[in-house]
């Protein structure tokens, strides 16, 4: 079955930026078979034809770092660095159940969903599966697995290794069938794992072929306990121990220097960018000019609805640019297309996937979103460009697609009863 | 005639933040009469009454520095420093006619109450009384005025001065009676204006009893400048010329060291602070904490669409608190509190306002936004204040008030058909 999408404004996401302001995709079935003029469509197509009204067409925007799990708890805990925080938070975190991190989960999709985002990497702490089948259930694309941490390394929580690599084998085989989930196995961070559990689950991912997922060099905090303990900076210990190689999703990269820059560009590891989190938590600035310009293929994410708490990656985009400029007083350190590329294309590539998604493209699959964007003196490249990233929002999103079936249209989601999941939640959490 | 608010969580933006869970606000005629929970409601009022269904009442959002007549233009030039985008921008902005900005003004007046701002400061080069006209109509509140330049100093346009004043005096005389206006007389910044030019507007704001307004030490080059041109920092510059006093409005105040801080706490000047448009303009991260420990009242303001490119307090606030963060990487620099503070009590005094906006509390006149807030756990006054500042926008809006008069309800002005106006832009204006 094929589908027409025409009289559209694309923005292709390709390396070019390139946009096509009368534009056209025919999609078959999942997948884009066909990006250009309308002009040019091939003929004797024997396909439905969709109106876009001139609307603007994007690929689907990529979170490369969430924990969904934690959206019941949106703003617990707002003040305070990122140990502080995390302290005052275990107690309650650390009581969630199963049932609690799916409806957290549930929480979570809707919003990334309303916000434009079609991929998110998930960081459980238990069930791998989760926001895998969560994900699914709305029609989003999911890369999902669980956080190993040692046990006498933390204030609070019960060890979940070797359960973690059980329980993602299981979703593996239950869930890798639906054609939307991928999973990870992943280990909490060098500060809260050994050495010999950070190798264990290296080892275990390679071992069954799926990416490894840190946190690190987030906190300065961080970097000092590391030295102290291995005598390396984080990123240098993690080298030393096997873990960085093109599979490798590094989530943070807050507090690195120059030789760790050149450690992370030759290893192919790909960094998620968290800016928001990054500055609410005061963890500080990322050097993402630095990375980009060695080759780290750097994505952007949202971290969780406790540290940020939206779960946009129009904000992303804007602040990740502010926060640059801002510090290096340099009004072109990054822009409006380096920041539309770390939310799409270099997104797909840090999470393994930029063979399927990322940008719009014939052979990728079809996630995009349609948007309604309104500049007074009309559409063009520039100001597209300019608006996604400076000036859109959930506002102007009419559409959603995934793999070419659209799950959210006109503010409704098309596979779930969004106003009913949240009346469960509500009556099971609502009034503390 | 009086009207009763019922059923409301009512932030009332006192110095408390104080919160009202089962609060009740009765209206009489544009000013509050009582303020407090429901069930303590005055008895025997002949009044209608409005059950808010738990929606959240917080005051009107003020928005101290904006240039509404720019917005035709947003995001043209979204890269360079303050000098190399204003150089970039100049041949395009001097062109604009009266049309243009009065155009303009409709659309940023119409985006800002969409975002629950209910009072805004506009700075125009020409037209005095175009933003002070728009915002009435929409039945928005105002305090407008053009800066005075020296066209010796600058690069393009032409003198307007004493033109400004002459055009303020009018429209002080011709749009004061209407109760949402009031006029400034302001010059642009210590580098576009001699000293002359300078002491000559403040001396003319004096006379006729506005505020003085002025962008200062919004770039390290203009800090340069100003040292170079008159042996003086901006801000001590300013107070050599005797510009400095409680009605003094100062955009941005970026660039001051610890005496300057000084100078601005015992002048009583009000600051205006941009953080997205001095993080898009690489300009710096203005000593906030430090300016409000001092006891300056500091507002939050959008400064223009070609700068931010969005006219919304909600991200104003939210960037101020990571801006501060991610720079001292101390946690607890700025808080949804403080965030919320200057984005309606202290911006009221920045203003000069205060008796009258800012809070809800007995005896100031009705400006108040009211939200649909969600909170998975239930609303608490901990989850609204957080959520208002970390994850509120303009989707939350249900209807915004101003003088106790509903000038927008469920996403439809009451006063103004949006959609003629923005089609008489898009007829003239759209496709470049």
């Amino acid at each position: 079955m094929q589908t027409i999408l025409r009289n559209a404004f694309v923005y292709t996401g390709d390396p070019a930026h390139r946009c096509i302001e009368k534009g056209a995709l025919l999609l078959s079935g999942d997948r884009i078979d066909w990006v250009g003029p309308e002009a040019d469509l091939p003929l004797g197509l024997d396909a439905s034809a969709r109106d876009l009204g001139g609307r603007v067409v994007i690929p689907g925007l990529i979170n490369t770092h969430a924990h969904g799990g934690l959206s019941l708890h949106r703003g617990y805990c707002d003040d305070g660095d990122l140990f502080a925080w995390a302290a005052a938070l275990a107690p309650t975190t650390s009581q969630l159940t199963l049932e609690d991190n799916r409806w957290g989960c549930y929480l979570a999709a809707f919003e990334m969903v309303r916000n434009g985002i079609t991929t998110a990497c998930d960081c459980a702490r238990y069930g791998a599966g989760i926001f895998s089948s969560v994900a699914s259930a709305i029609g989003m694309r999911s890369l999902s697995g669980s956080l190993a941490n040692s046990p006498s390394l933390r204030t609070s929580g019960q060890p979940n290794w070797p359960a973690a690599l059980e329980e993602t084998k299981e979703a593996i085989q239950q869930r890798s069938g639906d054609g939307l989930s991928r999973f990870y196995l992943g280990a909490h961070s060098p500060y809260n794992c050994t050495p010999e559990l950070l190798t264990a689950v290296k080892e275990a991912a390679d071992g069954i072929g799926v990416p490894f997922v840190i946190h690190v060099a987030e906190n300065r905090r961080e970097l000092e306990i590391v030295q102290e303990r291995h005598g390396r900076r984080p990123i240098d210990h993690l080298r030393h121990l096997g873990l960085l190689d093109r599979k490798s999703i590094l989530a943070h990269c807050v507090w690195l220097n120059e030789e760790e820059i050149g450690i992370l560009a030759s290893s192919g590891a790909g960094v998620a960018h968290n800016p928001i989190s990054n500055g609410k938590l005061a963890s500080g600035v990322a050097p993402i000019p630095q990375l980009r310009r060695r080759g780290v293929a750097v994505g952007l994410g949202t971290d969780s609805t406790l540290s940020n708490n939206c779960l946009s990656i129009f904000q992303e985009m804007k602040f990740a640019v502010l926060m640059q400029r801002v510090t290096s007083l340099d009004g072109h350190a990054l822009t409006a297309r380096d920041a539309l590329s770390m939310a799409t294309r270099e997104g797909a590539r840090v999470l393994g996937w930029e063979a399927d998604i990322g940008s719009l493209e014939a052979g990728k699959e079809a996630d995009l979103v349609i948007l309604e964007l309104d500049h007074p003196l009309g559409l063009t490249p520039e100001r597209v460009i300019s608006d996604l990233v400076y000036a859109a929002g959930p506002h102007n999103i009419r559409s959603v697609m995934v793999k070419g079936r659209a799950i959210f249209e006109d503010g409704k989601f098309t596979l779930i009863d969004e106003a009913e999941i949240k009346g469960q939640i509500r009556n099971r959490y609502g009034r503390r």
